[in-house]
C-alpha cells in the first residue's frame, strides 16, 4: 500500500466534508472559505532523524529549516503565501533546551525571510529517536488558487529549476521555496494545475496528471538537471527536488515564458498533457512509471 | 528549564507579532483575526508511545482518541468550537496500514461527534518509536474569547468536573472534552479567564493566575476528586484531568451556577483571585507551589 492509496482509504472512510472546505485533502494543502474570496491554506509535515537528516550530523538548525522550508512548498504549490506555522518536537533527553533552541532558530529564521510567523506547539520527550512536525497556515485569493487537478488534455507541463542529486548536493536541505513563484503562476490566468515535487519528477508529475484525468508526456531530454545528476533517473526519481510543476495553456506559454520575472529560477517546458488514462510517459510513448521505481513513497519507504 | 520557560525565552526572540494574531503563543490556543469578529484558533499537541501511552497495550484508537481529545480541551479553553484536525504520524515498519487505520478510526470517530473533520497529516516512518502529532483548527467569536489572563483580584475560580487519579483510572484516555462546557461559560459575560488542566491542578491555575497579575487561591477542602484520588495531592498535581478552570466575577457566579445547563458535568466554586504576585496558596495563604513538584512538565519530566 502506498501513502497515496492509503490516505485515498482513509479519507473515503469520513463523512461529506463541510461546504466551507473549498480543497479536501489530497492535494498539498487543504483550502478553507474564510468568504470574500480568501481561503486559509493548510499543510501539515514532518521529519525523522535518520530518515529526512542524518541524526547527530545534520545541524539543528537545518533541521529545523528544512522542516519549515517542506511545509513552505506546500504552500508555493497551491499559489499562496504563507502566514503561520505551528512545531512539535518529540526529542530525546540528551537534545537539551539550547539544541531545541537551535533548532527552532533553524525554522524562524527562514521563516522571518517569509514573513512567516511562528504560533505554536509543543515539546515531549522519547527514548531515543527524533521526530518534528511542522503545520503552516497560509492564504490565496480564490482566483490564484492551483491544485493538482486543474489541467487539461493539451496543456503544457513546464517545471521551475533542476532536478536529481537532491540529497548529495545538500540541495535537501538548502533549498529555496518557491514561494514566490508559486504565487506569480497562480496569478496568471492561463495556469491550471500546479504541485511541488517532493518524492520525484515522475511520482508527482503522475499526480498531477491523474488529478487532471489526463496522461503525460515528459519530454525527457529537456529536463534541467542539477550539475552531479549525471543520470536521467536521477532526475526523475530522485526526489526532494521541492520544484514546480505547472500545467498552462499551449497559446500562452511564450508569453508566461516571455513575463518569468525570477532571473535566478529557471522554467522549462518539459511536456504535455494529453487524453488518455493516468500515466507518465516518455516522448516514444514508454511508460516512465513502470518498474515501480519511480519515486519515493513515505510509506513504503520512507 | 521548564516548557514554559523555554517557549518564553523563544517567543522573545521573534519579530513583533503580526496585527491579525489576537493571541500570541502563551494560551491554549493561538488566535488569528479572521475579520467580521471570528478569530481562528490553532493548537498543536503530540502523544508519544511509552511516554503518553503504553506502546503495545493501549489500543491504536485510544492513541487517536486522546491524541485529538486533548487538543479538543485546548479549543474548549478558549471558549471556541473545534472545525479541523491535521495529523502526522512517525511510526516503526511493524505498525502497518491496519494499524494506522485504527489509530486514526480513533480520531475520526470522535472527531465526527464534535463536528470536525480531518483534512490533511503525513505519515514517516522511525526505527522504533512511535510520534503522533495533531493539529486542531477552530473558531470563537470575540466577544466570546477567554485567554488565561483576563482574570482579576477579586473574581472567583470555578472548576469543572472532578480531579486526580487521571492514569489509573483510564479518564486520561476516555475522557470527555469540555468543549460544550467551554463554549457555554466564553458565552457568560460574567467570565474572564479560562485555562485547561492538563498538567495539573495547581501548575495550571498558577498559570491563569501569573497571566491574570493574580495570586490565586485554592479552597483545597472543595476540590471535587475522582473516586480513586484518596489525597488531597492526587487532585492537585496528577495533571492529565482536561477540566477546565474559569474565573468569573463574584457577584455573577450564583447566576452562573443557577444557569449551568450541563446536568452530567459539576461545575464547583474552588477559590479566588486576590491582590499579589502570582501564587497558589491554600485557605491558610499556605504555597501550594513550593517544592517544585506542583505538577507534570513535558519538557522537564515528559
Amino acid at each position: 500500500m502506498t501513502e497515496d492509496t492509503f490516505f485515498a482509504q482513509l479519507f473515503a472512510t469520513l463523512p461529506a466534508p463541510p461546504d466551507a472546505l473549498t480543497v479536501p485533502p489530497g492535494d498539498d494543502c487543504a483550502a478553507i472559505d474564510l468568504g470574500g474570496g480568501r481561503l486559509l491554506l493548510v499543510a501539515a509535515d514532518q521529519v525523522v532523524g535518520n530518515r529526512h537528516y542524518l541524526a547527530g550530523t545534520t545541524s539543528p538548525e537545518a533541521v529545523g529549516r528544512k522542516l519549515l522550508a517542506r511545509n513552505l512548498s506546500d504552500i508555493a504549490a497551491m499559489g499562496g503565501v504563507p502566514r503561520y506555522c505551528l512545531t512539535t518536537l518529540a526529542l530525546p533527553p540528551e537534545r537539551d533546551a539550547a539544541w531545541m533552541l537551535r533548532l527552532l532558530a533553524g525554522i524562524t529564521d527562514l521563516a522571518a525571510g517569509f514573513g512567516v510567523y511562528m504560533i505554536g506547539g509543543d515539546i515531549a520527550r522519547t527514548a531515543s529517536e527524533e521526530v518534528a512536525s511542522l503545520t503552516i497556515l497560509g492564504e490565496v485569493r480564490r482566483e490564484n488558487l492551483r491544485r493538482r487537478g486543474g489541467g487539461q488534455a493539451g496543456d503544457v507541463i513546464l517545471a521551475t529549476g533542476r532536478f536529481g542529486d537532491s540529497l548529495a548536493s545538500g540541495h535537501h536541505l538548502g533549498f529555496s521555496p518557491r514561494i514566490a513563484e508559486g504565487a506569480w503562476l497562480g496569478a496568471q490566468p492561463a495556469t491550471s494545475a500546479m504541485i511541488d515535487v517532493s518524492d520525484g519528477l515522475v511520482i508527482d508529475l503522475w499526480r498531477l496528471a491523474a488529478k487532471s484525468g489526463a496522461r503525460a508526456v515528459l519530454d525527457t531530454a529537456r529536463i534541467p538537471r542539477r550539475t552531479a545528476a549525471t543520470t536521467l533517473r536521477q532526475a526523475l526519481t530522485d526526489g526532494e527536488d521541492y520544484e514546480l510543476l505547472v500545467s498552462a495553456r499551449p497559446d500562452k506559454v511564450d508569453y508566461i515564458l516571455g513575463q518569468w520575472p525570477f532571473a535566478t529560477t529557471e522554467l522549462t517546458v518539459v511536456g504535455r498533457l494529453e487524453a488518455g488514462s493516468a500515466e507518465v510517459v516518455d516522448a516514444q510513448g514508454k511508460s516512465l512509471l513502470a518498474g515501480g521505481h519511480c519515486g519515493y513513497d513515505h510509506l513504503e519507504r520512507g
